[in-house]
């Protein structure tokens, strides 16, 4: 699909389903769906290395014995950036390991098929992921909240989605 | 322009002039094209953090001072990548700092309008530099010098461009 058509995609609602889409996780030539059972956190992010995202993610990281603790099964960070730079990321930001999941999406596609990217040709070079977090029921979408400016981190932040858990 | 345009321009050629396109250095949201007085050296690279990236541009960095001393200005290191990426790769690599400039070739118009772009979507997710290096005489090509296959180092190492200067 060409950037005009993935972001066009109207968003995603609450209780829509999410798209199965192939997505990468650490190996650049190796493609997978998420696994969506139970209780799950998407967490959409515009860029890897951004001074945002390396402050939000690590949020995520820190909680993620609350999350389980809640009955989350899995967490993405899902970032339009391809799988070299991922993993990249997951190994600066975690140099000791994470079950956390950094995700991929290297042709746009999963955010696209949400509804959930912008134009961010002017910083990025091209479309890029809003700041989201979805929690998931299977793979339905129980809540979604969005960062009006991707620069800041408030409905987003770990503590604010762990408070509605 | 659109991905497949800027796959189908033909590649440049020896005494050919690099256009003067807009790039970004360590700031994503400031351009400026690369100044290109005397002799330089380009070293265009499919991507941050990839294996053989990881390994050659390091070459660069650690032989600064012989190409300085055979009369090279500038090195440019040039990656389809966003400059949040490119600034982490350089720092990564070049924790104490280094002269070589990273260049973000954010929309991949600077290695298009060269005819250097390679379909990299399979891994990548869109279309990326080939592995080459260019020499300069201020904005012509001197040499130009292209990896048959990305993923080897042959003709684009250092000490290969070095015994040509």
């Amino acid at each position: 699909m060409s950037a005009q058509t993935l972001l066009a995609t109207p968003q995603i609602q609450v209780g829509g389903t999410i798209p199965a889409h192939d997505v990468k996780e650490l190996a650049p030539d190796a493609s997978s769906t998420l696994v969506l059972k139970g209780r799950n956190i998407i967490v959409g992010v515009p860029g890897a290395y951004t001074g945002t995202c390396h402050a939000q993610v690590p949020q995520y990281l820190d909680a993620y014995d609350e999350f389980k603790a809640k009955g989350v099964n899995e967490i993405y960070v899902v970032a339009v950036n391809d799988a070299f730079v991922t993993k990249a990321w997951k190994e600066n930001l975690a140099p000791k390991g994470s079950n956390v999941h950094f995700i991929a999406d290297d042709k746009a596609a999963f955010a696209g098929s949400l509804g959930l990217l912008f134009d961010g040709t002017p910083v990025f070079g091209g479309p890029r992921s809003k700041r989201y977090v979805i929690v998931t029921d299977d793979d339905k979408v129980a809540s979604l909240d969005i960062e009006a400016d991707p620069g800041k981190i408030t409905v987003t932040a770990a503590k604010a989605i762990l408070s509605k858990l």
